[in-house]
């Protein structure tokens, strides 16, 4: 395992800052997307982190991703939006869009936006936050490449295709459940083979469709698009309920990519020269469309209060609820910085060399 | 197992609206809550269908269920309604509801609604799809009874809580998501003790939050409120994304109840004197707010389609999508009538006896 290092939040967004910058990022998109890569490190979410900041600067450089591309309106009405983001980097258009919906759901109840032709935005709990902290319930969600298998498939129709909700309480408190609808990530699979431990039973299928272990074939027959890929949330076939997860996996595609006439399915896809264009989906409603917000988030602080006194199982050490977690390991990252893998911090080193941006970390 | 005889549907719906009807029911809530329960034999599943229609009748002769109950009105906005049952019968106001949600949407674009105080409302997808033949996406949800354990603990705090979602797609097909948010209801679990199976790994914990296969314990101590119950969908643990299927069981908890104002978690319980009291939401998005709806449904098409192709696994017979086998069900039913039972039958025989209505089928 890497061992951690912890890194003052504002030194790191402002070196990445200055990374996006220095490849002609306008200010507030280098600044927003910065703030939402770091947001991801300090959650504890380190898969959607500054790791990917390389990712970023040579999708830039090669032009498969955009600094400065104007996005297209196809759609705007008064509760809804829908753009062409052009190839743009997914952080600034997404933010910006949440932020519009956010003003138009103030004045008519809700709202809702969707974007074609995006790249990663970062994580999907960022923006529902935003709405959340304006007393509103927020909803985002992104189409990926596809790696995800159907129930009773074998070839990959659908990629980790997040859903994330959140829902405030009262004393700064937040339900944020931000959840890829496949079993687990590719990156799982990916440290599975790096350690040589077979994979567990319901993650994902072979080529001919039947369950594997077997870590690095998976990654290969992957890569090379031969068939196999991830199972859906609730695994393999219907018994342990395999298809909700591939029904909610669809749903993503249809609320991404249907609404914005973007692509969808196996149609999504990673290659050596690009990277998949994808498609998000934000939404707001207003918790004073249905009662007084302040009654609202006494019973959802009361709701969250009775979630985490639950009685324990035998062996375990306490029951969360959905963002509970993240929002412990931000607190502990505001108070002693961003943990950071040695092998990030490196990565982030090499950025600094190629793109002539002092390394201050 | 029991024998299945077919039954005409109208004649199905006729004998269901004639015992409403004889307890006391308003004709329109009579034959609304029949077509309703009669959908959901028609579409196979026979857990919520006319196999119920003597614990409404015991509801209503019991005062639990009330035939007449006036709703009150908590919020009245152009984009949301927020109602109290008063303890009525679910199907009726769900019905009216969600017509008053698809008529709203028609003008401002999306509508909300949750009811609290209300009772069983049979198939959540029956709702959703009432807004998808009007070219909207359709949502609803319900919570139930609390059966379900959170990820790491060994009490129940939320019930089945189901989730459904309809989008309409062209040639009148379409995109039905209504699932339970747990693995599986406690019907499947009474199922597997009656024919003394050992459940699978990943349904149910037992009282000290362990996994168990014992069925008939498990039912023993939900009964008896010792601990222990069913599973998130995704399973015990994290390792399979059970804390997932958790996060969606709270969020139905937060849509309907705490939208509402009514009860959520625990202390939604039935017991032998009542029957939970239940809260619902509803909601509907014109497709047209993002897209010519022609437009639309055509990709739906392509993306139903394309999802139906998928390479099929060693030894499966097909890929469906959420939705397609209740629709192919429904067609069968229509053809051929409802398929029910002896058991149902011999249950419903016994209602026009007890009711004195005459036994038609």
């Amino acid at each position: 395992m890497d061992s951690t290092v912890r890194i003052g939040r504002e030194k790191l967004e402002q070196f990445c800052t200055n990374v996006f910058l220095q490849l002609g990022l306008p200010e507030q998109e280098a600044i927003d997307s910065s703030k939402i890569l770091v947001a991801a490190d300090a959650r504890g979410i380190g898969s959607h982190g500054v790791g990917r900041l390389w990712r970023y600067a040579n999708g830039i450089r090669k032009g498969i991703m955009l600094g400065t591309a104007t996005p297209q309106i196809l759609r705007d009405t008064p509760i809804s939006l829908v753009l062409d983001a052009q190839g743009a980097m997914g952080m600034g258009i997404s933010k910006k869009t949440m932020e519009q919906v956010i003003s138009r759901a103030k004045t008519i109840g809700a709202s809702f936006a969707s974007i074609r032709n995006s790249n990663h935005f970062g994580i999907a709990g960022f923006y529902t936050e935003l709405a959340a902290h304006e007393d509103m319930i927020g909803i985002c969600m992104t189409n990926t490449a596809a790696l995800g298998v159907p129930t009773f498939g074998r070839t990959a129709m659908f990629g980790t295709n997040p859903i994330a909700i959140s829902v405030p309480a009262t004393k700064g408190r937040m339900f944020t459940l931000d959840m890829a609808t496949t079993c687990v990530t590719r990156g799982k699979v990916e440290v599975y083979a790096r350690e040589g431990k077979r994979l567990p039973q319901g993650w994902a299928v072979d080529t001919t469709g039947k369950g594997t272990a077997d870590a690095t074939r998976l990654l290969d027959d992957m890569l090379y698009q031969r068939g196999g890929g991830m199972l859906p949330l609730g695994g393999e076939g219907e018994l342990l309920g395999g298809h909700k997860g591939y029904g909610l996996a669809v749903l993503v595609d249809i609320l991404t990519a249907v609404t914005s006439g973007g692509d969808f399915g196996k149609s999504v896809m990673d290659s050596e020269a690009t990277s998949a264009r994808v498609c998000h989906f934000f939404g707001a409603i207003k918790l004073e469309v249905f009662r007084d917000p302040q009654e609202f988030k006494k019973d959802m602080g009361r709701l969250l209060d009775e979630l985490v006194a639950t009685e324990v199982a035998d062996g375990c050490d306490r029951v969360y609820y959905a963002g509970l977690k993240e929002h412990e390991a931000e607190a502990e990252s505001n108070r002693s910085g961003v943990p950071l893998t040695e092998k990030v911090v490196e990565s982030l080193r090499k950025i600094a060399q190629e793109s002539g941006v002092s390394f201050i970390l």
